[in-house]
């Protein structure tokens, strides 16, 4: 394989920006643990402060309040954490564990105090769908759009033991979906919940401030947008619960225990820097990049999204009767790197499940493919994608010709 | 500050290999997300598979059971999640907690299902010691040679409710002191204990081989011998219990969820290579080093750990009456850069606990110094070392004269 890939797959990882990877060797080559007292640890600590410093700037943060981790996956998950412990903290059990025990025999319903107080929308990423299937969680339906159904979101979040958190993703991985995040902060604030915002596919692509959108909680990855993979951050807003679950170095201001990963954090920082520079324009190339692609998409194409809003970057579409895995593979053999619809899943293609949840019927939910552009996207790879895709959508009529 | 500093705290953090560094450019620049079906992806999937195997070779585990992890701590939190889950798996709760909690009365000793079950040893890692503090555990004492005491230990995990797990590390981070884990692993077979043995400070200065120690779960780091930051391992046994708690995008065999950190990965498995070669020849030469700094040393040094085996790179002592926060930053003026006993702590110098789980008075204790060399360190290093510690120590003698 001499020929480099046409790369369309920048959802699920985006190349590494060149400052970026300048900034981690530089970095690498300092070393040091940011812990020690000596002038080596201070100097690794100067570096990670400041790369704490701009991604906090990045989302209107302040630095004390971004948490570095080893991802977004790790950031979900260390806010359920916090909040179950949070939860737990605001509604004690009875002193007396007869005594409530006793209760329960009085009462017919299953106690309020065993409700599931989690709250997440059915287009989660599968770092909280699947750890969501383990806990007690609600969720909430989307609406053919794509988008969540508010109306019932809001009675669900009515439902919820308090004080409830509800978790929507600023933008689907997907279908690049965008969530009309300020109403549902809206009806968070309207009952008393806290709000868990996923912006690791928004984050570099659309602006991203953590109190425009009004959020408790608000996680954000670096390899989506041209940072290292193994960095991530959780950012809360001022006075955000946080109950540390983990224990260990005393690192992160005691919330994420652990030598930092300060090549990587170094690495972030500067990655979201030159995202976020000139980043209207480049959300404007993008987007016409992506429009032209599904202009010249076979007549016959579906497009999934495409009456919401969505990321600039992302086409999520189905050719009918070319099934999604046929498909990647032919457009890999092609030299075009596409995915399935659902990637993330240990290199298995299957069927979406954010799809089937848009009400996606399952054969066409199956064919589902995603294109996705970013920094280094050029005019030529979107018509390689779409010469790739047109000859192998002009075999499977053959095929079905034949 | 022109000068590169000495760099004798090689127990915190050793400065990156430069094949580890080569090897880590390399991976980023070929990105890509190892679940991605297509050729960019499974480009990387080779890279990390490739990493795995060596690293599961170095240890003599299979590569299947190499789960990979941003760190030791992760990876020894990974273990006390997935050993409690698995606890609760093998003793479910009574099927009636009416049955349960009236059987509780009758009994005047608190239930047996309550004792603990995990066992540590008092030296071990602040990521195991300080969540040991908000986990039920039971603690091994140590003897003044900084060993485990092993007739004790055999007396706690004999009253460990079962099955238990025993937590003991290869080697202290502070005084170098390896534990006799052939006589632990025994105690624990003869209770049928699950063996938890932290290797991160061991692994790359000593032989470190999963089968040999008799261990169930080995955790392992890769910032210690040469590595990047934020990558480690936990290695499993054959058949050892795992059961998985934390889901996601089914990542690592399920079993630790996340994108994997591919450039971390590649270059942890690097710095393994390059610290078993000649790995030999290097502990002879690093003992030598680390003999003769300490026989350099002023005649009223006190050195910890010396009566038990100990790491060739490491040596942890007082120069009573100068203490280490004193030291460590005179040390630090003088170019030379090395560590209070205890490091790990967010920058703060505090008293050692595994000195004073040694014996060792909090006067003595709150003077440890730590001294450790590795793969960069040079005759002239202990010589710069020794110079400048005298110099202090000197003038330590000249204040206490004045």
């Amino acid at each position: 394989m001499s020929k480099t890939p046409v790369y369309c797959d920048y959802n699920a990882g985006a190349p590494i920006r060149a400052e970026a990877a300048v900034a981690m060797s530089r970095a690498l080559a300092a070393g040091g643990n940011a812990s020690s007292v000596h002038s080596v640890g201070r100097r690794m600590r100067a570096m990670i402060e400041d790369a704490r410093e701009r991604i906090a700037g990045a989302v209107g943060a302040s630095a004390e309040n971004v948490v570095f981790t080893s991802g977004a996956t790790e950031a979900l998950h260390l806010v359920l954490d916090t909040f179950s412990a949070y939860w737990r903290k605001v509604n004690p059990p009875p002193p007396a564990l007869d005594e409530f025990y006793e209760e329960l025999e009085d009462d017919e319903d299953p106690p309020l105090r065993l409700r599931p107080s989690i709250v997440i929308a059915e287009c989660e990423h599968d770092a909280l769908f699947e750890d969501g299937k383990h806990r007690s969680m609600l969720r909430a339906p989307l609406l053919r759009s794509g988008l969540v159904d508010l109306e019932v979101l809001e009675s669900v979040v009515r439902q919820a033991e308090t004080p409830a958190l509800v978790a929507v993703q600023l933008a689907n991985n997907e279908t690049g979906v965008i969530q009309p995040i300020a109403k549902i902060a809206a009806i968070c604030r309207q009952y008393g919940a806290l709000l868990l915002v996923d912006a690791a596919q928004a984050f570099g692509r659309i602006p991203v401030n953590i109190a425009d959108l009004d959020a408790t909680y608000l996680v954000v990855s670096s390899h989506k947008l041209g940072g290292p993979s193994g960095a991530g951050a959780l950012v809360l807003a001022p006075g955000a619960p946080f109950v540390t679950t983990r224990f260990g170095g005393g690192q992160e201001r005691g919330r994420r225990p652990g030598t930092e990963n300060g090549a990587a954090v170094v690495g972030f920082a500067s990655a979201v820097e030159w995202a976020l520079k000139d980043s209207d324009a480049e959300a404007v190339r993008v987007t016409a990049m992506r429009d032209r692609f599904e202009a010249g998409l076979p007549k016959d194409a579906v497009i999934f999204g495409a009456d919401a809003p969505r990321l600039p970057n992302t086409s999520n579409f189905a050719l009918p009767g070319l099934t999604a895995e046929t498909a990647v593979i032919a457009m890999d053999l092609e030299g075009v790197a596409i995915s399935s619809g659902a990637a993330c899943s240990s290199g298995k293609v299957r069927s979406s499940r954010v799809l089937a949840a848009m009400g996606v019927a399952p054969d066409v939910a199956k064919a589902a493919l995603r294109v996705s552009f970013g920094h280094e996207s050029k005019e030529s790879d979107v018509d390689e994608a779409l010469t790739a895709l047109n000859k192998i959508a002009a075999r499977r009529a053959q095929g079905a010709a034949a």
